[in-house]
């Protein structure tokens, strides 16, 4: 077997275990083989979500398809900690971000909530499922987290178990300290408005949720996937696996 | 005057002051009168990066030119913490999302190196000043911070004043805990390695100086620019103006 590092990492929507043979699509097997120019023997590693990363062998190639091998896992699963990030959509381009950064920031469930001020294109979730996954194969993660069709906010919060605390950003709060005070493990939402923040009657009923806890984030007011990246980075430092 | 909330923000390189007379270049003209459709008695918010924020009003609207006049400042200047980015470019979408989110999370100099991993393409430094005017007009921040043109990493530490300490991102130390412990106010510079991470010399070379700190971002692997605003985060929680 060939032990060179694997120059490609894919996610596959199979089982993966010791010997298991695992079958390529079309257009997995024209990148594999077309674009990356891999040929038998070739190592790839390979995750499902679900058992870790392993490493297989090209076993077939073809144009149309191909197989390959599982010979070794080579990481354990790893599960983020039981956050969710929701957010409101806001221009394509940082919308991606933003799904991206979840994935690589460590969250178990992307929910995309429209809100008062929400003024997005349409969210795309096959597409957005597609660009999780790219992510996670790019970035060495293991996981891939569930993304959502959007949802109207004010119903969201009608159905919310209380049991999940929301970490809101608070542009309203910019220039208050920030204190990571009461972050503490658990199940936990960030959510972060959209460029125009939170309306008044939002603010109010999420003030009036003993399960959420606005936090400002500092004196300068940050874009959506900024404040993402900040407040996923606060939590994760204070109740995450980060810690 | 008219009291309406001004719809755009624009740098000028000018003094500001009470009714100070602006000049608009021939671009602003176009951006403000054209593009925006803004006419005399128009408000429009200016900074200068030293001056804060002010309410002018256009007095004459052009083609080719136009002028305001300041009438009263609506926010004090806002100097960021003594705090640096430094980073090694990587993809031009990616780079400019870093210096972007440079001046939203309030760094005062913006330091491009090329490490021994630097695959970047080139470094344009009048291209990325713009491109951080810009970012300041649109986070309603009143300072630029300094762009500076690419510099060699090895000379940058060979001439490193090492009463600013260095706070780097180390990925081999990946999964290890993050600590906030020792993020002290006072001079700082943050530092983000390329895709592919530090040379062993350069680590080794930063971890042998004592002005420079290792931290962990975590168990999964970011990408250079998450890295950045996870970093710049931690920083400014700990030992910043978010504090």
């Amino acid at each position: 077997m060939d032990q060179e590092k694997p120059k490609v990492r894919l996610f596959v929507d199979q089982p993966l275990d010791e010997e298991q043979a695992v079958s390529l699509s079309r257009e997995q097997a024209h990148y594999l083989f077309g674009v990356m120019r891999l040929g038998p023997g070739a190592n790839v590693a390979l995750f499902n979500g679900r058992d870790g990363e392993w490493r297989a062998e090209v076993a077939e190639a073809g144009k149309r398809g191909g197989v390959l091998v599982c010979r070794a896992r080579s990481a354990p699963q790893g599960e983020p900690p039981d956050l969710w990030l929701m957010f409101a959509p806001v221009k394509k381009a940082r919308t991606d971000f933003i799904v991206e950064k979840a994935v690589e920031m460590g969250v178990r469930r992307v929910l995309p909530v429209h809100t008062d001020f929400t003024n997005a294109e349409r969210w795309r979730q096959d597409r957005q499922e597609a660009h999780a996954i790219e992510a996670a194969e790019q970035c060495g993660g293991t996981f891939v987290p569930e993304i959502c069709a959007m949802a109207k906010f004010d119903r969201v919060l009608a159905d919310w178990d209380p049991s999940r605390r929301i970490l809101f950003c608070d542009e309203s709060a910019v220039g208050a300290r920030v204190s990571l005070d009461g972050l503490e493990p658990g199940p936990w939402a960030v959510l972060v408005g959209p460029e125009g923040g939170f309306s008044d009657s939002e603010r109010a009923r999420l003030r009036g949720m003993d399960c959420a806890r606005a936090i400002s984030l500092g004196p300068r007011i940050l874009r959506a996937e900024t404040a993402a990246v900040a407040a996923l980075t606060l939590w994760q430092v204070a109740a995450g696996d980060w810690r």
